[in-house]
């Protein structure tokens, strides 16, 4: 088996994030932060350690900023909602995952806020210069993808967070196609808030996101619930990471996180990024000169810059239909529209989606070397 | 380490849901319903098995009435968020944990709903008069535990069911303290929205939780986003389960739960809580001759009900000090509040909380030994 799906969840996931879920399901099995004695102790020390090593790897200030979530969906909710005050005005890029499209859209059609979307334009300032020009007086964040999970394009997060902070407004984050892969340093590039999903480039296991909170904004809670502290009172706490982590906590998952973020920061994220932007590099060059073959954006190009992830097509056939032939070469990659139709659209690819494919730092030279016979068979039969 | 805190989390988890946990971070770790290739169609048929065995377990009409969510609390803020309308009203039990108080407090207090408190009576009939008086005209729901994780007791369910449906209101179950330890069968019982916390009496690890639909009521959504189906769309599908699963499943906690619901019924319900219900006899009867211990409860009661949960307290010391002596001697229990302040007003332990003694399919009459000779040396220095 091949994979190249990596952009839903890594595959394989590291031994160490394997044993450390094993070692959590045994040594840190308590309820953290319900007990005094030792296991639920040991456990808490465990989450604790987890949300440093989260903490120090994305800058934040201290593990308190460190909210572990069910999964990036999850933080962005609670992002969009915990903002959105009646009347509110929204930027987001005409690049976002429906885990931004649809709880602003639901706010939006229950009359509670409006958003715009800002397009990319062909260089980072033409972007910026797009979502200047959606600024109104009763805006309130930008939101916005690292990296569209359809084309793989890096958006300018750092002159987006100037931007935002210029005219008053806060600037949150989706980096579920990013972390692990680029530089996030929350405080360096000026995120108030950013929503991460571990199982993909921190190589958790699936299950678990994080929030992390740059900001003093009073974010509302979206679930509340017993926290374990200050359990006399029917109000959910104010303070962090409490505010935000309602019930049991995920501990086996989040001791997965931990294992998974040391696993990127022994191998380091420059290494990553190069590796598998090596192999796209590869795979584009050798794609570019192959017949009916579709490719929707230049890895290589100078003036944009892109994860790992190449969007692609082979002509005359649905992207659903290149997928299972490629699977029957025991090739993993996924088609259709990746839950962000609006990508699709911008690439115009809206009817019939694309094949993506999306390495590791696991993928090897010779796995794009199948996928390219795997394709090479395919495109030359249309 | 003898371990009595089952009631925040079961310990230890069985070897074979530690196995099945194992097993899917390999087998089962591509996004499920995703992608077309073999990995990722094997999880999706892991996925829906682990739904169609809770189904079967639960008496639900089908897989697709099983949400796997982030925890009971998840569960319990989805169903709660799900069906509050403008100016609805809703009755809940004067036992529930905070799980339920504070997302209803939060509604209250941002002026959407109302909500009564119902007194838990001296029998099954004055506990159903008790919430049958506070049935108003704007009445919507009546949400109950069905067994306090403070004093145990259990509360007359399918009665509430029948009161609520005679009155066209819905009724929802906090199933957090029964699962696994009751019968529970949601057509059987009338439940329309039942909260499952998987990682205690179902011996899942922590982690995740279930909601399981009974009810055409078309419940609003908490969290949207992507769902793997109908990407073209802004607005979260209609269709359970994805209306209510957004973003990357917990697929390793799903194979997780499957497992110890699996477990369960290989042991049977009634014979799991016939030998925790033996144990908690024995120690209750053991701790009434006990100078200096305080009890609250009675669960040999004919008219009352309760699962095997016992709280009590050391005469003159305040519980978290009991649990640190209990500590001391290796014994794990959980001592203040338990997130269940008001249950703790009923039981008149809301100045020193309680410790609370819950056995697990795995407690030995020789750990209910060792903890009433720790007991007793504590209760005896007092």
């Amino acid at each position: 088996m091949i994979y190249f799906d990596n952009s839903a969840t890594s595959f394989p996931k590291p031994k160490s994030v394997i044993d450390a879920v094993n070692k959590s399901l045994v040594s840190y099995s308590a309820n953290s932060g319900r007990g005094g004695y030792e296991l639920s102790k040991n456990t808490a020390a465990e989450v604790f350690a987890a949300r440093q090593t989260a903490a120090d790897f994305f800058n934040a200030d201290g593990a308190e900023n460190v909210v572990f979530t069910h999964n990036c969906t999850a933080s962005l909710n609670y992002i969009i909602k915990g903002l959105a005050e009646e009347n509110d005005h929204f930027i987001v890029s005409c690049l976002e995952h429906n885990a931004v499209i649809r709880p602003l859209e639901r706010l939006k059609r229950e009359g509670k806020i409006s958003y715009s979307i800002a397009e990319v334009g062909e260089s980072d300032e033409k972007t910026v210069e797009s979502f200047k020009s959606k600024i109104r007086k009763n805006t309130k964040a930008i939101i916005t993808t690292h990296a569209s999970n359809v084309t793989g394009e890096v958006l300018p997060v750092k002159m987006l967070a100037e931007l935002a902070h210029s005219y008053g407004l806060l600037f949150a984050v989706d980096a579920a196609q990013t972390s692990g892969v680029l530089k996030l340093d929350v405080k360096e590039q000026g995120i108030d808030f950013l929503a991460v999903a571990a199982h993909k480039g921190l190589y958790a296991p699936m299950g678990i996101g994080l929030m992390i909170i740059n900001s003093n904004y009073p974010l509302k809670t979206t679930v509340e619930g017993g926290t374990g502290s200050v359990s006399e009172s029917p109000v959910q706490p104010d303070f962090l990471p409490d505010r935000f982590e309602s019930g049991t906590l995920s501990v086996p998952l989040i001791s997965g996180a931990k294992a998974g973020v040391e696993f990127v920061n022994r191998l380091c994220v420059d290494n990553i990024r190069a590796h598998e932007h090596e192999l796209i590099s590869y795979l584009y060059g050798e794609l570019r000169e192959m017949k009916n073959l579709l490719l929707y954006t230049d890895p290589e190009s100078k003036s944009k810059s892109f994860v790992p992830i190449l969007p692609l097509n082979v002509r005359g056939l649905h992207s659903e239909e290149t997928a299972e032939l490629l699977a029957a070469d025991g090739i993993c990659v996924r088609a259709g529209f990746h839950c962000a139709f609006s990508a699709h659209k911008f690439c115009k690819t809206d009817s019939v989606g694309a094949v993506r494919i999306s390495p590791s730092v696991f993928t090897r030279k010779k796995d794009v070397n199948l996928l390219l016979n795997s394709l090479f068979k395919i495109a030359k039969s249309q």
